[in-house]
């Protein structure tokens, strides 16, 4: 049905700069959504819902500060 | 009812790859959910309700997210 | 009403796999639970209710990870 | 209203072992819950209130896995 | 509207014992709701609210306990 | 639709102090809201739906205290 999904680009937590680490926490967080619901047409129907619920959107950032934690001790916070 | 489910394969956290590791934290994620509800009959009826939910592939998201942490650590992130 | 509960079996936190660390993370969580419901005849009666919710599954696969978390680190994960 | 309330018995995070610091988990978690509803005859209203409910169960544990994991960290795991 | 808010008590994270750092770690969180909603006529109706709610305590319970744990860290537990 | 969000002001997670810390905890959990939902009608249209519900308040500071660990450590504590 879906072919194997890369689940962290470039398969490395080292990033050259916090906002870069960033980024990747926002996309590790959301191909585990892609992963488990791997249908496009599905997870575009979902889109509008979550993106318009201020608790789905407070969650999505939960997931996203907890990712984040581990790519921050991964890459020594870039101190 | 059910056999004694392997909580951890490979019995290791320690892996090759970030990749691999991130597979490991979603296996071992599923798994607890296997060990909690060994029937595959409520867990295949259930699999449609919370891939079409944003607040459950959320909180997917969010488990993920914390097992994955530990095996980050324990691989020495990789680095 | 209840003798009190042994929260941590064995009173420790080393294990001699990630198995072992694993079964009991899973016991941790449910000693809580225990502790916190110590009638058996309600405990039985919520079982089928989170068993059949996966939103319940997943709050409870997150528990584990929690714990999880300690018990790989108290056991230096393992390495 | 209330007097203050102390919020974490003896005013250490170290402990014997671990079971002595899982039971600090649980009093520290139920004395936030004391501090931010003093009123015990409420207190006592709420409780076959979560008692019976899975989600809130499960929420419990949670938070006592968060609370045990610092008292844990600060015991060096009683290694 | 709102005159802004210290988020932080004394802009410090170091408590002379445990206590005050639980103490520091109820602050912190309710500072974060008070800027918010800077509202005081708004958080005062909503007290009653969360205060006779078991989910909601449980969830003040969660976030007291994840801000305790990077005040413990902070202070090396006080040990 | 949305021109590129810089997701960490300054692009560093360290800080002159607690309080600085704190407050880029909240912008970056506000930032990851603003990447998920660009539409500032829509987020103006969700704020007083979150700042008047204590359940979204408080996972709000879930969040904060989340990001603020990781700023924290980053930044040795500010000891």
């Amino acid at each position: 049905m879906s072919e194997p999904i890369q689940l962290i680009p470039n398969n490395s937590l080292l990033t050259a700069s916090p906002e870069e680490g960033r980024q990747l926490a926002v996309k590790m967080a959301r191909l585990i959504i892609k992963a488990t619901q791997p249908d496009v047409a599905v997870r575009e129907k979902l889109r509008p819902v979550y993106a318009e619920s201020p608790e789905m959107l407070i969650a999505i950032g939960q997931v996203v500060a907890t990712e984040f934690a581990t790519i921050a001790a991964a890459n020594n916070y870039w101190r």
